[in-house]
């Protein structure tokens, strides 16, 4: 039993003082003297080269956030007992920055990352983002971006991926609200995850391993999701499957909830003989994705049969078996669609029809389209306010 | 959807390759040229004061193990994106070194927290640590003891806290198995949790929040299993509890799995009207904590009927109304046991029974005093091989 009480008393006391918000005006910039050349974009490997510079942020209970920082990207100084490294206080976003045709940098909906941000940060025991300090860590990303804009790659399906990150670093280990974080953002230039269209992936749907459960963290973007995969990740690879079809048991059923790190969306022609697009609802065992959301909000706005509900694996399994699905992909910030054309579940390996010449089905790659376009700004989005926006 | 089936064969093949496994007689030591005093025992807060030395050994998945450092303890360099920051790829172990009466050094059952170590290790996509590994590295920490000998409490009840810790410091955002991973221990002088005899926690049950799932990581020490627990117990803090009661929600019943961060345990005359301590099973629920198989051993070894099964809230509900419930208590390492007076669920207080004056029940006091004389070496463990081992 670790201390608890009294360290949360002495937290709610210092929160209660707490005060100094995140204040983009009081930014210190420090270049690097070496930056460097973005490399042909084929060398482009998904985060593993960072851009020159990083943006940093120190919270303590006492003092509250301090003056942000942007600085050549480079190791931190961090105690061997902080809570981020014992713990798991941490969490972090995934988000992107792109060239438009005009040569225009832009980024697409980071004010519902960093909101989501405020929701992780929470449950990981951290302080929240309030409204404002989201608005000024926006510009304070988008700063980052314009600095390094020589690391922005300019070609269709490219960006720059950006990773916002907080991290406990209070050294005790008591298991206890942290009374430091360090908030930073790096950033990485990326390729499309399909460099010569689409190529749909097998999935093995797991009943033996779980994503997230009622009363969990399955709604947060906390490293403590996805890490826990890596090993289940592993064994289904060495199977030549490229994701898992996260499956939770539910009597002698199993609710369908995620795909890898992606959302899942489901097309079919339901029960009651209508075309529908399904995805699990929002609640307590599904990620809130961007792009889970844009999808939606494009089917709205351009009259596709959106369902936001739980549907579990009996329903799915019956309707293939009568041909009533008609296409089935993943949705997340790094592919934005990702087809798929089978699943193996017990052993038995189910089609999914997907067309072998595109590489997907017609909605994957309409909404494919669709985003990449808004991304851009080559489109605008079905939104009040737009989706994209001009640094 | 982040880039997984190449970087996977691509660990697998280095893990092929992978040789060097930890070598105690490579050991270097730098020792500090900065001494600390150790504090007044009471002085001491769990966690806080780190002793003057750590060791740590660095892994690759090219080269194998290094070989093994202790140095002063000091903050790492770490790279802004490792795994171990972005997707808790860490676990670690808590276990304790003693002084005993003649001032000998000794560890007690820390060969059982290094074997737990390899399970959480490899269940969080690391490597694992192989017999000799956990042989080589119990060679190690009690070297690190050693050379930390000043700083090793001089009390019954006192001790001093080992955390070894491993974390993946791959740089990379891709969610991938690690291609390099530090283990490093590091320690802290710690006094007994219930400073002036025992005193009773009252627990509050959660049907709101769990703390493990099937499929999930509930049986392995990793970083992901605490970090999400301290919104909950800061919750529970805040109405007055000193911990969660961890439920499952099974149909329209509870399972009761563990209380905060220890396991636990009920006496009860159970619905045979034998006399019994029960707690959870093993499986993929509860922790194989340390300080409950000491508990179960101890049980057997001296007549004390003692049962690991599944049992609910409604059965345990059932006993107290009958008078059936003779105690509760935590199990683990830091209170090696944690008497409960008091457990609320859905706005009612339920009184437990326990002995006021002592602030325990029976059992609980008899576990404490019997663990406590096995630590420090006045009692023989009721095993073929001593839990108690002299430095």
């Amino acid at each position: 039993m670790l201390q608890l009480s009294r360290s949360v008393a002495r937290a709610s006391r210092a929160c209660r003082a707490f005060s100094a918000g995140i204040d983009a005006s009081k930014l210190q910039v420090i270049k690097t003297t070496t930056p460097q050349i973005l490399p042909p974009p084929e060398k482009l490997t998904f985060g593993e080269l960072f851009s020159d510079h990083m943006l940093e942020i120190d919270w303590t209970a006492d003092d509250g956030w301090a003056a942000p920082v942007i600085k050549p990207t480079g190791n931190f100084s961090l105690h061997p007992a902080i809570c981020g490294l014992h713990y798991a206080v941490q969490c972090f976003e995934g988000a992107k920055a792109y060239k438009d045709e005009s040569g225009a940098l832009r980024t697409f909906r980071l004010d519902m990352n960093l909101k989501r941000m405020n929701d992780s940060m929470s449950r990981s025991g951290m302080p929240g983002l309030t409204e404002s300090d989201q608005e000024e860590l926006g510009k304070l990303v988008r700063e980052l971006v314009r600095i390094d804009n020589h690391m922005v790659p300019d070609a269709p399906g490219y960006s720059l991926y950006l990773r916002p990150t907080a991290i406990g670093t209070h050294v005790a280990l008591g298991l206890t609200p942290p009374r430091a974080v360090k908030w930073y953002c790096i950033t990485c230039p990326v390729g499309p995850y399909f460099k010569t269209g689409f190529k749909p992936v097998k999935l093995l749907a797991s009943d033996e391993y779980t994503r997230a459960f009622y009363g969990g963290t399955g709604a947060y973007k906390v490293g403590a999701n996805y890490g826990t995969g890596i090993m289940p990740f592993t064994e289904c690879a060495k199977q030549g499957f490229s994701q898992i079809l996260w499956l939770l048991p539910e009597g002698d059923d199993f609710l369908i909830t995620e795909v890898g790190t992606m959302n899942l969306f489901v097309s079919w022609v339901n029960e009651k003989g209508e075309k529908e697009l399904i995805t699990a609802p929002l609640g307590e065992l599904v990620l809130p994705g961007v792009t889970r959301d844009s999808i939606i909000t494009i089917s709205k706005a351009t009259g596709i049969n959106v369902a936001e509900r739980r549907f579990y694996w009996s329903e799915f399994a019956k309707a293939l078996s009568e041909n009533r699905v008609l296409e089935v992909f993943g949705a997340g910030t790094a592919a934005i669609v990702a087809p798929v054309d089978a699943i193996s579940f017990r052993g038995e390996m189910l089609q999914i029809p997907c067309d072998e010449k595109v590489g997907s089905g017609p909605l994957a790659k309409f909404f494919y389209d669709e985003i990449s376009a808004m991304q851009r700004g080559a489109k605008p989005s079905p939104s009040e306010k737009p989706w994209s926006m001009v640094i």
